[in-house]
């Protein structure tokens, strides 16, 4: 891989990075034909991020006088360790950007914040299809869980199961 | 499935729970075979659920005089939606007061936390062969996502991965 493009830097989004965010987020929903499921405001986002209980930060990439990538994280929690995790929720690199190292930066940068926040692990999900994600995190030390699988429960569904609860 | 013996009730953990809620975790390692990957202490334990900024929060379920169950979750978010969302870590019913509705009561409450929080989903991890389990999940309203592998970066990999990050 050749040397990341000059000047490059990752840096921690700002409350005025709202409206580029949510166009990442939906470059990110294009990109996975989910367009129809971004339901995300500049509001719910800005207070989401930088309200007074962010529940979630994000970090943007900047080369080429352009930002070309973004990741959105937050930690979660290992009960048998009793230390928090790194939870990578997105992390998308704008497509004419590509193939130029910005994604594994990015990668490398969250896993600083993870250990420097003496987290026990560092997470995200991949679709079992795509090989090449699947291969590129195994090259990066990351395993790939083969016998979990999420289970999720919205809408309706939640509003039942939390009905008449005890 | 037959009425909940009374008294049943579900409640937050508090401090003074942290020996019970090891316990706790010790049993759910043990029916999981996992016990070897315990390192959790009453101190992580307490300043992870009780300290300045809890990084999650423990249910436990009473009944017939005993502590029968808890639960474990922290608030995630869905970078679509703009939402949080509950994330349920671990449930566990000591196998002796099984079959007696008590999980079912554990994942309604947490529902109910989830809606009154304006969660947009309620989310947690299955193993691919615990079939029962599955089926429970499915008949209250969940799906289980057949295509999404959690990727995870642990120890020595982690650190590697976050040396001389941007």
């Amino acid at each position: 891989m050749t040397p990341l493009p000059e000047p490059f830097r990752i840096r921690p989004a700002m409350r005025g990075d709202v409206p580029i965010l949510l166009d990442l987020i939906r470059g990110l929903a294009e990109f996975e034909n989910l367009t129809h499921q971004v339901t995300a405001t500049p509001e719910r986002l800005a207070a989401a991020l930088f309200g007074d209980r962010p529940a979630a930060e994000a970090i943007l990439a900047e080369a080429e006088g352009h930002v070309v990538g973004f990741a959105l994280f937050y930690t979660n929690f290992s009960t048998f360790l009793a230390r928090p995790g790194l939870y990578l929720e997105d992390l998308f690199v704008k497509p004419e950007f590509r193939g130029r190292g910005y994604g594994k930066a990015l990668l490398r940068h969250l896993a600083g914040i993870a250990t420097s926040r003496g987290c026990g692990r560092f997470e995200w999900s991949v679709l079992d299809w795509n090989e090449a994600a699947i291969r590129f995190y195994r090259s990066q030390g990351a395993e790939v869980l083969p016998d979990w699988r999420i289970c999720r429960v919205t809408g309706e569904s939640l509003q039942n199961l939390g009905r008449n609860a005890t």
